[in-house]
C-alpha cells in the first residue's frame, strides 16, 4: 500500500492517472477550542449542548461539543489546504459521515485521507469518481468523524 | 401521511413516541447571497469556484457555487431553528449527503424534512433512533441537497 504524506500543502496536485487504491494523504492539524465551537454553533447549530458549557453537562454530550457539521467544516479544510491535493480542486458528489465520539473544545485535530476505490467514467473519458475514506483524529489518536466522500477528479490532460 | 408544517419555531417539541413514519415538517427560508458563499469558503473551504466569481466560471461548475458543507450548515440552522423540533435537540449518530445540483448566490433555500425510519433501541428504552431525509429545495423548487440523517430521540418522559 503507498503511504504519501503531505501535511505541509507542498505536493503536486495528483490527477486520476496517479491514484491508486490504498494511497495515504495525511493534513496539518487544527487546534479547537471553545470560542471557535460557540461561534459556528451561534451560526449553524444554535442548540444548547454547542453553544453553553454548563447547558452541554446535562446534555447526552456530558460537556461542551463541536457540531457534528462543524467538524465536518473543519476536516474539509484541513483536506482542501494541506491534506489530499485534488488537481482542479476537491468538488463532492455526495459523503457519508459517521461520528463515533465528539469533537470537545480542547481537541487538535487532523485528517488521514485514504483512497479506496477509483471508477473511471464511462460517458467522460476525461474523469472519474474516486471514493475516499477521511478520518479525523483527535490528539490522543481517537477518531472523531469517518468522512467517506465520493469526488470528481480529471484525468491528466494530454 | 401525516402532514405537519412548522416553519414559524412555534411547535411544540416532539419526542419518539410522537412521530410516525411520513411526518413532514418544512422549515423557514433562508437567503443566500455571494458575501456568505465567499465568507464560509474563506474559512472552511478555500477553493476557487466557491471563492472567486471568474474563477469559478472555468471550474466544473460554470459560476460562483457554495461549499457543498454550507449548503449543509444552512440545511442545520433552518432544521434547528423551524424545521424539525425534536424533543432535546437534534443529535446526528451520521448522516448521508447528496448534493444533485450547485447552491448559487441568489439562492432561497429550505428544507422539507420527512421521518423515514423510527428503531426503538433495544438496550435503552428511554430513546430510539430515527431516520430523517432532510431534502433542501432551492427558490425554483430543485433539489439542491438531500441529507439523510440518523438522530437519537428521547421517549417521552413518563
Amino acid at each position: 500500500m503507498a503511504q504519501v504524506t503531505n501535511g505541509v500543502g507542498h505536493v503536486s496536485p495528483i490527477f486520476l492517472d496517479d491514484m491508486q487504491i490504498g494511497d495515504r494523504y495525511t493534513s496539518a492539524e487544527h487546534a479547537l477550542d471553545e470560542a471557535q465551537i460557540i461561534a459556528f454553533a451561534a451560526q449553524f447549530d444554535p442548540q444548547p449542548f454547542h453553544l453553553d458549557h454548563d447547558a452541554a453537562k446535562s446534555s447526552m454530550f456530558g460537556g461542551l461539543a463541536a457540531s457534528g457539521w462543524h467538524t465536518v467544516a473543519i476536516t474539509m479544510r484541513l483536506m482542501v489546504t494541506s491534506g489530499l491535493p485534488v488537481a482542479g480542486g476537491i468538488v463532492g458528489a455526495g459523503a457519508d459521515v459517521q461520528w463515533p465520539r465528539p469533537t470537545r473544545p480542547d481537541d487538535v485535530l487532523h485528517v488521514v485521507s485514504e483512497i479506496i476505490s477509483i471508477v473511471p467514467s464511462k460517458s467522460r473519458p476525461d474523469r472519474g469518481m474516486v471514493t475516499t475514506r477521511n478520518t479525523t483524529y483527535n490528539q490522543r489518536g481517537e477518531e472523531v468523524q469517518v468522512l467517506t466522500a465520493k469526488m470528481v477528479v480529471p484525468q491528466r490532460p494530454v
